[in-house]
């Protein structure tokens, strides 16, 4: 399964030298999940069953900085298995395609009382297709 | 080289679930370098300089979740060669023990031209002492 | 002189209640401003110039939370002297359009000697137009 | 009723010019509400009334900035009725003493179901006192 999901660097989260800080890039790669999510109705059925998304890994690659207003493309692959999402999100930098970050990691499901929950059969079965 | 970085969670800090977001754990790891080159008097040497860190690499591993107030500490361990300094940072709950979070990874200094500059011999040699 | 801005609300910027933290607003407000000046070529004017914006006052009414992929719709009015440019921000949701909260304030630009520099006349002039 | 918080300007809570970033003083100020409501046992009322603080005005006056690791000393003074509580923090420089920002707003409490709770009689009475 993959994705894609567009972002746009924001002044705030330059640091002082003007470059996208390391840390938003994780924030951009949540947000991307959540987007990826809510597009094909699975953050509904996250909620329903009263589960939340524990990230147990991230492992970042920077390979050129982000600058004020430039447009992220964040190109995703999802692999699933019935206990952990593996995710590998890579971005590029979508006016000059330069690839500038991956992150690769998993997350699990968790629930209210935060033990480790299946992954529901509809994520799960909507991860096997290949739509792309 | 070890040095040891204590920090609080704060509210807005935590995600929905009440726990400390993924991304904030690098947040930490940042604060805990600036610190510790400011502490040993090695941030003046970088600005000195005119360099800045360039972060390279972030491998994080989450274990245990964190939660508003709690008090983390966070040791690390570093190892400089001339072009690279190598760090590992490991995130305990101060007040449980628990180990919560390792994040190693890598960073080098870049020039104000872009371009990568060798490791200040000042701190080079800093680290290559065994304080602790 | 009036622009719109559109964001959508990101899961990293919920408090641990869900709802859109009330220190995100100003972060949106400052993205407002950035996108307003580059969309109407006046962003590289201050780069050539050297200035950078401080704000002086920013003025904040919480009327209705935001929640998770929200779509944010900001109506901002701008009123520019000489030395003040004052603004005027009201939120939107774009779904209910519900009137969310206002932030009213002023910032000026200053330069690399951080000294108080006067408005360039190509933003003054500008500002003057009536467009909308 | 009065209180004091120490905060220190983290590298990462910088813009682009090397100054603290303007939504970051809220941040500050919410951090300086929650240590000062956990300091006095009061944090626990609220969360044993199913409580949640929802900020309704922030008045921001900037007047000097901050730069990496300047130590931040925020006054806070608290005047509570039934229904409001009012706060003005004032932010000074620590070391060198001046008077930085101040920020003045209000804020209510609101039960689980998003309805205006009456301010606790334990917090209530607590805040009559005049313990400085």
């Amino acid at each position: 399964m993959k994705s894609t999901y567009h972002i746009t660097v924001r002044g705030y989260e330059l640091d002082s030298f003007g470059h996208l800080n390391n840390a938003v890039y994780l924030n951009y790669a949540e947000q991307a999940k959540w987007e990826f999510l809510n597009d094909n109705k699975l953050l509904e059925i996250v909620n329903q069953y009263g589960l939340f998304p524990v990230i147990l890994e991230n492992n970042i690659r920077y390979m050129h900085e982000f600058k004020l207003l430039d447009k992220v493309r964040i190109e995703t692959e999802w692999i699933c298995t019935h206990k952990i999402l593996h995710f590998k999100h890579i971005f590029f930098n979508d006016k000059t395609e330069v690839k500038s970050c991956t992150i690769s990691g998993k997350l699990m499901f968790a629930d209210s009382n935060r033990m480790v929950s299946d992954i529901p059969d509809e994520i799960y079965n909507f991860m096997q297709e290949d739509l792309n």
